[in-house]
């Protein structure tokens, strides 16, 4: 059981005249979750110890592989109101297969907050693309041992 | 078989670094679509003939009526360029129950090209919430009488 | 006294707690507009007569010449609800430079409101670039030429 | 001579597809600014010491006050990269009058990138509104004392 735990902090534009975040911006806070967990810190960067614990997978612009979404799926429990402090968002992988894999998320309440709400679950389907031939290439063997300690079930839907 | 056709313009902020459409973007258009499909108009509004051909459920704020996301489920096919032409969203109900409504989408080509190619398919789970009680609210006979032309078989998805 | 009047959709997600568009939106919506009016129209696309009247620049992606946006100004007078008709924005050449030009602009309620709403004043001061340089370049006669029917007084702002 | 200086992460969709941040996404990173820099914290939020260093007008839905933008300038000196690390969002008061107060702003390159890098210049007009009656009420001498601390020299831009 291992999950980064990844600060995404809300932006005042993700709320709608509900007062909440509005469901349309929960892909944005994914895809923001999923950049600081996974991607190489810029290039002149020294990351502060721990904070970004698995940058396993450079899918920047200019690193010759494209990540790119296959599929993607929500399911909204509860809606968020404006915090802000960062929410948790924990992402592990639910699946790895050749050429790709799906993230699972449970987007929380920030850290602090009790009890904890969950308020998203959340899977995205990501496929490596070989930038030069747009065609899929396969997770490398090192690719695959940054991943692995991240592992675990997939996140479970409510419904089916 | 009978399916709205709703023109949704992308915007220049919806294309990434890739030159495509962001697949975070997704949501915003379908959010776009089911508002000119189904939201009543404005209030000093008149529609011309055929604009809106559904304005089955009036959830605008003040309206007394909340329309929840519940779900969501998006399948990306292909890479959405840059168009100043609106999309062709086609959208449907595919499944009525007593307090929600599954909405199916296929995201196609501008209206004109040829061959019309489809980009994503997806699936909108909506609760019906009073917005008083906050409660989840039956579908009243008027609604369910003015979905019953849009109803058709669920968007089927590639993968499982 | 010649402006282009383009309509421009609000998106939902442009609201925001207050229920108003949020200030931040505006520039995107500055940004279709000039999209809308001044850009080529995509590749395969027979715009319908009228529908475009003033592609002078040609400014996209590929294009070779960047328009880049140097400085903008904006003044809100009133706040903008939620409308699902366009609103008309309109805008013209407030001044031609050599390798700058300045758009001025009026946000308004959208057509057929009475009596109608100026909601804001813009002004974007773009100069174009050689995308094979990125040094600026001059308008061209052609380009001048093609501007000529929309230049007027700049927007005129009611704080210094 | 005092500064605010505000992290301000950029989001992955703040990238256009020239590969920088969209000029029309500077809006929202200056509101974040002001947000992280002025706002009181959430309600169960203990900051840490010297995180937020000036919560000086509590403009949050529920707490009496609209702090409204009256206008808003902008001058773009150079395109900003993707970056992973926030940016250094400068700003401070250039100006505080009996209702209203201008607040200046420069954006920098992340904290750390030698030599530093100046992208944009802004300043933001804002009146503060009382919610009741919506109409403009002056600062308190509270408000005022706080702000003290941070008024400088109104940014300068380089154009007229």
């Amino acid at each position: 059981m291992a999950r980064l735990h990844v600060p995404v902090r809300l932006r005042w534009s993700d709320i709608d005249a509900y007062g909440h975040v509005n469901n349309s911006a929960m892909l944005r806070l994914l895809e923001e979750a999923r950049i600081l967990a996974f991607w190489a810190p810029d290039a002149d960067e020294t990351p502060e110890p721990g904070e970004y614990p698995a940058p396993v997978i450079d899918g920047r612009p200019g690193s010759g592989t494209l990540t790119v979404i296959a599929g993607q799926r929500l399911e909204y429990l509860a809606s968020i109101p404006y915090f802000r402090r960062p929410l948790d968002v924990q992402l592990w992988f639910g699946r790895l297969g050749g050429a790709s894999l799906d993230v699972s998320y449970e987007v929380c309440s920030p850290a602090g907050v009790t009890p904890p709400v969950l308020y998203t679950r959340a899977s995205t389907t990501l496929v490596l693309v070989d930038a030069a031939t747009e065609r899929p290439r396969r997770l490398s063997d090192a690719e695959r041992a940054a991943c692995e300690p991240w592992i675990d079930e997939p996140v479970v839907f409510s419904r089916p």
